[in-house]
């Protein structure tokens, strides 16, 4: 099995051991420990350089690329995504702070989040946040008012379901309104909000958002959901007279975890939302808007991988053989939660093939911790290193402290040399906050 | 729906709010702040006291009870256990160093895992840890060399997997012996097993584990595994003429979350399970055991809460209601892992009726992000207070950062006062690590 299949940055070099941006993962195991999280900067970049480029090409009309950080959010990813002259998302105070602390510009971020509390919106208007992407009614009339306390003016999204489910292809899914986010478009009440939103005080509205989805692997919901949300904008200017500038078109760009997924080129999403929006917009006489995407998971899950210990190899034979390694739900949550398919590799058997079917277990005490179920593995024993391929989105921000387990350090690979980015936790930290 | 149904620590001011341990659950929330862990320290002492008292009373030949720390593991916790003269089962370092920073007794740890490391059993052994838990052969044989390194004798059981499932009454099920954990019975490994802990040197094989499963609310599949286990200990003197003393029967002992669920009187639990016991003993002329049993959830699930302040509710027309929350899934997970149910009521008005059926939408950027679907609430606004009962058990210690979210504080009630034990995370904390 080629690993590269999943990612350009992984490699096999002649001892058999797995490569992560030229570098030996067996040998970063051993000298950083296991649990490991592994990301390599140089794949991170030319995703975000991908986007950007396939942007310019398809679209002149104006663009941003926001990274959405709850995907990965720690210190360097900000730096990283700030040379890249890209925005980030945040939907929190938590990713907001790591943003400005590693210098990241306020006006860069797009501040999201179904629940914002008056807390988070001072803080938020303290620090001079860019755009807020707001979710609901609620939301609006608070940020109005706390704005005006500060005598702000602020820029404002409205986040829209449009009634789009981007897996079934089943577009005007009734369904798809059944959802904690955003202001329902059917209903009216999305255009109702657009209307007070231009009536409140302190609120300059710039545009409208959506989000249709996670890991999809067609581009036509895309295009679907920028004529839905275009055909609004041309409602609103019929309505109230107004033309926004601004649609925020979303993420949801799906990656491959295994060699059954096929991830659609950023160039042929772009080319048919450009499309798209350009037919919409002639038959509207609508200018062109700018546009934002928000690829979260498609510019760092194939940079990842994270690396285990082989620990205890339980063959219960009839049955199945567990392979126990030193980490687990913990930081390695998504099997746990959604049933993730993973790409799992012998990390210094990575030139052989992946003869057995294996279960791989995590060492935490409950029979659900798990990380992949009846998988091909290569023959494996005590002592090996395992690569989980893939796991750069939503591993390290989805990490627990469960069973009291210590998050593991995040190592950043750039020009075949490794560094720390984020350090291990020790116990000491765990107890931290413990009178 | 009088809450006290869920937990005695609960109950209904004259004012209508909700209150546990005595203390208002609204001025806990205006003080500490939301999200908030309010645990009741009465009702964690009633209930180690309890499995206390059960086993004095059914049980005169020796006994222990071993709070099962994954449940709930901070500081203060491992104070009261070892104030109620119980013992601890640890399943990590990070357990077992919080434990111990809280002055808990290293000798009275049991550690438990389905794969330490020789890091872990290193460390252990510099602790002077109690009693290992044996999971399997390979930690077996590391164990034994990491004592002789340390010239250290070390007391063994060794984890068996007996073969029953607690929740299909289906006693000898196949299926069963599919599990990460342990040496299974049916296949003769366990046998051999005790076998080769007899003959290595530096170890003190004192007996046997089992745990047959969580939240079970029927004593008879209990009563089956000390019969089971019992019969594997004759076994063993048949086999190897050795008398072992200690039988740990582990956990699982089923909690009321909901009015569906009926938990066992521990003493009906503990009269079957001594009752079996002797009539097994006396068959096969085995002298009576010391046993252990390892409460986790019973002890802590009903003593705490977690308290939410209500930001915006969202009614979808003949679709339904989202009553979203301030946390969500990264404090309060299990509903997005098991789909578990809860008991939850609006704290300040927990005197009225709950008409409304809704959902409880935590503020995390994610769909599944809930905290229990359709389920009934009091009519409910912006600003009020919710509680979600009973999750003193697996709430604090499964906590994630997921969308950077520090983890809420965790405050203590005792005779009708509240105090810190756990302080909230800080974004400067969240921080702490990154370079």
């Amino acid at each position: 099995m080629d690993p590269k299949t999943v990612s350009e940055c992984l490699g096999i070099q002649t001892d058999g051991h797995l490569t992560i941006g030229g570098c030996d993962t067996v040998r970063l195991a051993k000298e950083y420990g296991t649990p490991l999280y592994v990301m390599d900067e140089t794949t991170i970049r030319n995703a975000l350089r991908s986007f950007r480029t396939s942007m310019e090409q398809h679209y002149p009309n104006g663009f941003s690329v926001s990274f959405a950080s709850k995907a990965c959010s720690f210190k360097e990813m900000y730096r990283i995504v700030n040379e890249e002259q890209c925005t980030a998302d945040v939907v929190s105070l938590g990713e907001m702070y790591t943003a400005l602390q590693a210098g990241f510009p306020a006006e860069k971020l797009y501040f999201h989040g179904n629940n914002k509390t008056a807390y988070d919106l001072e803080t938020a208007i303290g620090y001079g946040v860019g755009h807020y992407v707001v979710d609901n009614r609620s939301e609006l009339l608070r940020l109005s008012r706390i704005a005006a306390m500060h005598q702000a003016q602020v820029k404002v999204l409205l986040r829209i379901t449009p009634g789009i489910d981007a897996h079934t292809h089943d577009f005007v899914k009734t369904g798809q309104i059944d959802s904690k986010f955003g202001f329902t478009l059917e209903t009216g009440e999305a255009l109702q909000a657009v209307g007070e939103a231009l009536s409140l005080p302190n609120l300059t509205l710039c545009g409208v958002h959506c989000h249709i989805g996670s890991q999809i692997f067609d581009e036509k919901p895309f295009a679907h959901a920028a004529d839905v949300m275009l055909r609004f904008m041309a409602q609103i200017r019929d309505t109230y007279g107004v033309t926004l500038e601004e649609l925020d078109l979303g993420g949801g760009f799906g990656i491959r975890y295994t060699d059954a997924d096929e991830p659609l080129p950023y160039g042929e999403y772009m080319a048919l939302v450009s499309d798209t929006l350009h037919k919409t917009a002639k038959e509207l006489n609508y200018p062109m808007p700018r546009i934002v995407i928000e690829p979260g998971r498609s510019i760092v899950a194939s940079a990842g991988i994270t690396l285990y210990e082989i620990g205890h190899v339980k063959h219960i034979p009839g049955i199945r053989t567990y392979v126990n390694v030193d980490g687990g739900m913990a930081d390695n949550p998504r099997y746990a939660l959604y049933r993730a398919d993973y790409t799992v590799i012998v990390a210094n058997k990575a030139d052989m093939a992946p003869t057995e079917t294996v279960t791989i277990a995590g060492r935490c005490c409950e029979s659900g911790d798990l990380i992949q179920e009846h998988t091909s593995l290569q023959p494996c024993e005590e002592g090996d290193i395992l690569a989980v391929l893939a796991t750069g989105a939503y591993n390290y921000s989805m990490a627990s402290h469960y069973n009291r387990l210590p998050n593991p350090p995040v190592v950043m690979i750039r020009n075949g040399k490794a560094r720390l980015v984020v350090k291990g936790e020790s116990y000491k930290d765990l107890c931290r906050n413990d009178i």
